[in-house]
């Protein structure tokens, strides 16, 4: 039994850990899509909130968000809702609350709140798990394998 | 001998995915490059190619790929191209082959196949050599230790 | 004793590798302070200069270095480098050089300085730890659990 014990002791945990840096519309659905995916796979995920990206986490963040490329395809952000309601695709805000529902980490980080002049209350209660500076996001990211810079 | 066979088991894995989410020549060159690096050292990658990534692997994709900054040192795509030449640098097509013959995989993103509107006859089968969702991605991702978003 | 020694040798290694790609002042802060706060915890982390990136290496890299969003949250430049003194978050410069103090590799990419075109007397000294090509940033890599494209 001790060596079962060892075993599963020495087996690498598997964590992912997302800086999501963009303010972006379709970077943070990235983000959300593929912490969803993890998370359903049973590896914790924790996105940590910097910079543009923090402004997603606030009252109408998601709502203003604009794309990386505005006209790459000819698609501006309303075609692109136009088409992620056509093939049933969540929307951020469904995204997001999925995302918290299976258990992922949303951290806001402090320095940019500080930066920016954001305080708590202008961010989403219903989406925040924790403020947090860097320490926090390379304390979580010290067993992690699988991190990204959105 | 059993023993030895145990050791190579608890050896970590080594194992690159890349996430390529951006349309831009730069990053389309910087992630075939460091993919090539990895493969040639025995390390399997996969790039996942989505949002304006996908684009790439359209037919003319690499032919309109922008650069991330068009200005910043004067240099334009064309000047870019120029250089790439005069230093021997290999084309975006040359590099995305090496890629795929050292047995690099290329996943085309289907959910953004879907939203963009992009059919499987607009993408070059000589350089797509799979499809997939976010769990094909995750699934690639599980067993990583070097995971980039691009 | 030789068990001990085993056991050290298959606990597996943390390492950090980022891969600076942009040229954006808050892109090139968020490297310079995740890789600082990385290097606090002991964990050594290696900045892999490409691109864009390189340009923060040249001497008046930091000086020229853009927002990746300019008005976004109707901040500018200035505001920005304002209210980081106001809170007294580290310029770039003295965040670099604790970077460096810290231990932290800073490796300026060589086909990077070929394709644009940049002299290695362009470049900064007191920053720059070594001259590497993407198979240097790879062999770097290998035992890394953290890896970032920025």
């Amino acid at each position: 039994m001790k060596k079962e014990i060892k075993k599963a002791n020495t087996k690498p945990k598997k964590k992912a850990t997302i800086i999501l840096h963009s303010g972006d519309f379709d970077k943070i659905m990235s983000a959300f899509i593929v912490g969803t995916g993890f998370l359903s796979m049973g590896i914790p995920v924790t996105i940590f909130f910097t910079f543009w990206g923090l402004n997603a986490l606030t009252k109408k963040g998601f709502k203003k968000a604009p794309l990386s490329k505005m006209n790459f395809f000819g698609l501006g952000r309303w075609m692109i809702n136009l088409k992620m309601k056509k093939y049933n695709v969540a929307s951020l805000d469904t995204l997001a609350h999925s995302f918290k529902q299976l258990g992922g980490k949303m951290i806001a980080c402090t320095l940019t709140m500080e930066l920016m002049g954001i305080k708590e209350k202008a961010l989403r209660k219903d989406l925040v798990t924790d403020y947090g500076s860097v320490g926090t996001y390379c304390y979580e990211s010290i067993d992690a394998n699988i991190t990204l810079f959105i």
